[in-house]
């Protein structure tokens, strides 16, 4: 206990940043504003999320030994800079990648003073869903704990909070009195469901307040909420940041200060103390009541979830506008909300592509939406680019309804090639799901923002971004017409979907069972769904997976989205119905 | 030691066969076809590839738990059906996918008289290159030996015998007479001179013979090569099937049968014993010499990998003929030559789609190819289609290029959705690395036949495969003009490859240094590189990513193919230069 004769304090920050994969530098710059700001509000102790000099996921970079060198010794350098800076002074718990004779490492350092005065390495390793873990790291065994002020500061990475046993109850029985945690956990909807209860168990199990900084922003295909948290010993949620922002969570905390045993070996993990300073804190008085941001509605949280991840995406890759087919349709229609929301209306290119079977109100609507996002509008016909085709091959019948949806992919290629926009595609995950849609057509694209949306939640998410906006007194951006009207592919006269394919509801209700609740067919048929259509559905999945190999990219949102955490053989000779 | 005073023979079974992934119906039919070509043989015991009964690699359909059953349950119907076919009394070793309390197995299966005598678990999972096998797979602890005619006989499964320790050491500690082990051992250049030293080293370690069975045939981007094997005690080679082909190796042997000690726990591993016979058999006269074939040579074994991919993985996908474009360069007719190899040049459709840039030498160097082949051959010019899209875009530099790329994919995928043939991309890994090509236009297609082959490596595989051809008295498929003629993608006038790339043999050198060794900056400036060009490649190979993502799937034949096993972060803001 302190000569102060009370508990000990300290004021903790929680920086929550937006990092970019294999951006060194520019991580580096990040951490030390980040830093310097968490001085200014008189922090003693900043924790930035896993992995935070090389960005997260860093997928076949883990295993170049170049780069794997070069985020070393970013780590030494950050530590000199933040000296430099004048924020020597504040205990900065970083990630980065490391690499020792055993292999590649997911790691994190604590900064003090100019050096380096701790390194861990992560010892639960993930390797399902859209992690790949055992491929790229190595588990640590090493657990580092730093007395600072007389309180001591223990660390587990990521994934050590989500599998019991291991670090945290090695950490409990070792003794500490704070444990800070540096994280890079991809949303999934309704996330901080699972999240919170579990830290607020990690922390107990500890005996140890707990302080969770989560990574925050869009990177390739995951995006990454925030939703940083701080846990009290007893489970009580003491802070939480917004989700979906960068934000410096800053709080004052009360410690226990228990005076704990030495370094030790438990249950294989071996624990190491350094101390820092013993003296505690001068009392001080601490600041007004931390923030508890309340966790978004599940529409605002999906929305949110493909804004930043679209947005991301796009400037990532070094693009600052997009272009895509303005079809009059509901897919397009979110698609265009979604990137006015990401980018601005200024940078939206939309493109009105009709042929001879395009409707009037699809053109109308069309229009109606470029006008109601304040997006640029031309209109493109490829009447001409599908005739050339169609006579010189004497096209019919599928091959005539493909190439006019492929003349619409090369004509937004070409102008991507001319004016430098970055091109979408507008399919949703019930077509992608099902195979209904045309590769090298409209698949054509370098993103796919509502890939991981069933055809229901495009409306559903259309209605509630409309209220929001009428709620506000602003223009809501979807014509009501693309929400009412019934879906159509307009490749041959009076085509609609449901020619094709069920009702969306039904449909969507089978590959909600399917893919997602991964049931088989024989729960689907005493989940009471018609034989004939639960079979005509599994055949369709089970035969689209060409097809979704070749889609692009776009934000995952919820677990089972299709791409490398669903990636059946392509030569799939098996088909549920035989089960 | 038997009552016949001598070693106790048995007659041993390689089945070499090439299944289909998911097709368990007829992966069962030709295990039983096999096990009956065995039985008339003579054979005692008959070993099948790992995972036989589902084909590998399953991938995600390991965590269908239908799937699962369904494979559990083709095991126990597949034994009936061996003992039905009077097979009961050859000990059959298959390979299934098992599921039970602690999740997915890689199984293998012992079937004898009708039923199931061992089931056991592979223990080493490699997640490493091609493999994933954390992710779909939980390791195994039991080891089960089954006396047979008093020949007790232990089996491990494919990794398990590429790793120190574990089942084989433990099996030689507990002690056998012979051990047999099921593999899908993928093909990788030169494979084989990794294989026999091992298989010899492992039976050393077990202090027994080794069968090592691997599956032959194309799935997917794999191909396995086969070159079964069986290793003497001793370490001696005893027999070996021929490469890419299905083969039934038939071998007696002479085995010390040693009476060994009970069930016991051996370093984690617990070893299980069950006696089907004791009695040896009487001497009998054993058969001729085995089979030993030789290893092909490096561009024999390359080009059979390249045949047997293409043609599994057409006929797999259900298709039976292929197109592509014939532009009369040395890609496309190396493609054209394997494809003709692969499925007769009756099944190929060549397409010439001249355009206005395109010289009188490549329609006529087309034109010769397929009378070579005896593929069929027809010309669609792309001019018109290019000229609507530049007339009414005003497309001018890189937008003109592309489309012509474009409109040609176009092309060709309406000309295989009429008349129902698979196109082939015919891009090299050269082109791919450095993203030397255009997505939709030259990139369109379901398979990249020689997309894991350097531009050099095409040179001289059509080369060689010219001079097998003049050496058997036929025509050499590939015209000398297309061998060699300076390289041009012809969508500008006067254009070479050169323009944009460095010479070919030099960006090879480098590639292979950078992709296959991983080697950095600073090892590839010592080395004796020109920085400029260094930096020129690296920085296209940093930025080709996307590309390659997009890229059809081609039969890996060196290991850093890229694909799943080189994985960057789209987004990579890393670039070697920095280092």
């Amino acid at each position: 206990m302190g000569q102060n004769g009370g508990m000990p304090q300290l004021r903790i920050a929680l920086a929550q940043v937006n990092t970019t994969v294999g951006d060194l530098d520019g991580n580096t710059a990040l951490t030390v504003e980040w830093t310097r700001k968490a001085a200014e509000a008189g922090a003693h102790v900043v924790v930035f999320p896993e992995m935070s000099q090389t960005g997260y996921p860093v997928e076949d970079l883990t295993l170049r030994r170049t780069f794997a060198d070069a985020s070393r010794k970013s780590v030494d350098e950050l530590a000199r800079r933040l000296d430099e800076a004048g924020c020597g002074e504040v205990l900065a718990y970083v990630g980065y990648l490391d690499f020792d004779e055993v292999g590649p490492r997911d790691a994190a350092a604590a900064l003090y003073r100019g050096e380096v005065v701790a390194r861990q390495f992560k010892h639960h390793l993930p390797n399902y869903g859209v992690f790949d873990e055992h491929r790229y790291f190595k588990p640590g065994t090493e657990l580092e704990v730093v007395r600072l002020h007389g309180v001591d500061v223990g660390m587990v990475i990521c994934e050590d909070i989500w599998q019991d046993g291991g670090p945290i109850s090695a950490l409990g029985r070792a003794g500490v009195d704070l444990v800070v945690s540096p994280n890079a956990s991809p949303y999934e909807r309704a996330k901080d469901e699972q999240r919170l209860p579990l830290v607020a168990r990690r922390a107990a199990e500890a005996g140890a307040p707990l302080v969770y900084t989560n990574q925050v922003g869009g990177q390739d295909d995951l995006v990454f909420d925030g939703d940083s948290l701080v846990v009290g010993a007893d489970g009580a949620l003491l802070a939480r940041a917004p989700q979906f922002v960068e934000h410096l969570l800053v709080l004052d905390m009360e410690l226990t200060a228990g005076g704990h045993a030495a370094d030790g070996e438990l249950a294989g993990l071996h624990v190491r103390r350094r101390v820092l300073s013993e003296e505690p804190l001068p009392a001080y008085p601490p600041l007004t009541e931390p923030v508890i941001s309340e966790p978004l509605s599940d529409e605002a949280e999906v929305w949110s979830a493909l804004v930043v991840g679209l947005r991301d995406y796009v400037h990532k890759n070094g693009f600052a506008s997009v272009t895509f087919g303005f079809s009059g349709g509901i897919d397009s229609a979110v698609v265009a909300a979604l990137a006015a929301d990401a980018l601005g209306g200024d940078n939206v290119y939309g493109v009105s592509m009709p042929s001879k079977y395009s409707s009037g109100h699809s053109k109308d609507d069309a229009a109606d939406l470029a006008r109601r996002i304040g997006a640029h509008y031309r209109v493109e016909s490829v009447e001409d680019m599908v005739s050339v085709y169609v006579n010189q091959l004497k096209l019919t019948g599928l091959a005539e309804e493909n190439i006019q949806a492929r003349t619409r992919g090369m004509l937004l290629m070409a102008l991507s090639n001319s004016d430098g926009h970055l091109v979408l595609a507008t399919g949703n995950k019930t077509e992608l799901a099902v195979g209904y849609s045309t590769m090298y057509g409209d698949a054509v694209g370098a993103f796919a923002p509502i890939k991981d949306l069933f055809k229901t939640h495009v409306w559903r998410l259309a209605r509630w971004r409309n209220q929001l906006a009428a709620g506000r007194g602003e223009t809501p951006p979807i014509p009501e017409n693309s929400i009412t009207k019934p879906p159509s592919a307009e490749l041959r006269p009076g085509q609609v979907d449901t020619d094709s394919l069920p009702d969306y509801a039904l449909l969507d209700d089978i590959l909600d069972d399917y893919v997602e609740g991964d049931r088989g067919y024989a729960d689907l048929l005493e989940a009471g769904f018609d034989p004939e259509t639960i079979d005509r559905v599994v055949r369709m999945v089970d035969k689209a997976e060409y097809k979704r190999r070749q889609y692009p990219p776009g934000t995952k949102i919820t677990f089972k989205a299709f791409g490398r955490d669903r990636r059946l053989p392509i030569t799939n000779s098996w088909r549920e119905r035989k089960a």
